[in-house]
């Protein structure tokens, strides 16, 4: 692809990710992504396809940004829920892009390099077990869980609960998620 | 009120239920929940005035349920936290309903009664700090969030993670939750 057309492709989809975040898939607007990324919406549909494609090309650039930004480390698991902590923290989109897609796409199959680094993540641990480093006291995939559900506490709270907790900075924030996850597998 | 309209109002708060559960706010058809409650459109925007105030009737509906389904109890948090996990696994809805309020109405305020709910149960928790019966290692309202998302694990899971995991019976899910709240607050 010419750099230009790498270029532009670029911003439709980093124009798409914020409006895909802000509205949903059916209360996306197309010409509201061209209009942000300074294109057009015959440039979508001839990079893309159509808006549900372009969702699916938003979503898998997230599904690989979580994936390559955090590495497992079975040696350290706390500090991994944390990193994941921190993503969450920093790209707020990202818990909202993931909440439409389980809403409105519950019906997609799962992505196949997705569902790999799952199970990739899954045996590492259960491996970590067998070398008796990580505790047996959850099955490898419980634990694969929870550490992921944990890591999205802070961006998971509905408004109620917000009105009532005081939300600790980035760093415990950080802080408790390691925490909690050293106490799980302690 | 007469027991008819009584029994029309609560058909279409049932109806309006399932429907923003599957479809969203914006999603949603007034005539299809008219439909599935042996009603009509008019008897809606007589009883609840918009589709908008049907929402807020759904959602207040479902925060007194979970509420008053769910009483906490600080002499068994761990027990608590198996309750909080059943209501997701008995009405998959809820879980949903939730993700839609966050997305579409992220800008409503709290609700008072939900709001005084949740100060309530951390007030209880700082009480039973107090009183050297629950760990102070987490402030009690870091320790009320915790256990509040632990119970959403289940019906949190993306389809690629469900994919590599094998979900274990209710019993089960239940008594992992119970585990993990005992393993944070031990």
């Amino acid at each position: 692809m010419p750099r230009d057309a790498k270029a532009t492709r670029q911003r439709l989809l980093t124009a798409a990710r914020t409006e895909f975040a802000r509205y949903g898939i059916a209360g996306a607007r197309v010409d509201r992504i061209a209009a942000a990324a300074a294109s057009n919406k015959a440039q979508i549909y001839h990079y893309f396809g159509s808006k549900d494609a372009l969702f699916d090309a938003v979503w898998e650039s997230l599904v690989t940004q979580v994936i390559n930004g955090t590495p497992i480390d079975v040696g350290d698991l706390a500090g991994w829920a944390a990193d994941l902590a921190d993503i969450y923290a920093d790209y707020p989109e990202l818990m909202r892009l993931v909440a439409w897609q389980r809403l409105e796409r519950a019906g997609d199959p799962p992505l196949p390099m997705s569902v790999r680094s799952v199970e990739r993540n899954i045996d590492a641990i259960g491996k970590a077990q067998a070398g008796e480093t990580v505790t047996d006291r959850f099955r490898p995939d419980i634990i694969f869980s929870l550490i992921l559900h944990l890591a999205t506490l802070w961006g998971d709270m509905n408004p109620d609960v917000k009105a009532a907790v005081e939300l600790p900075d980035r760093d415990t924030r950080r802080s408790i998620i390691g925490q909690a996850v050293s106490r799980l597998l302690s």
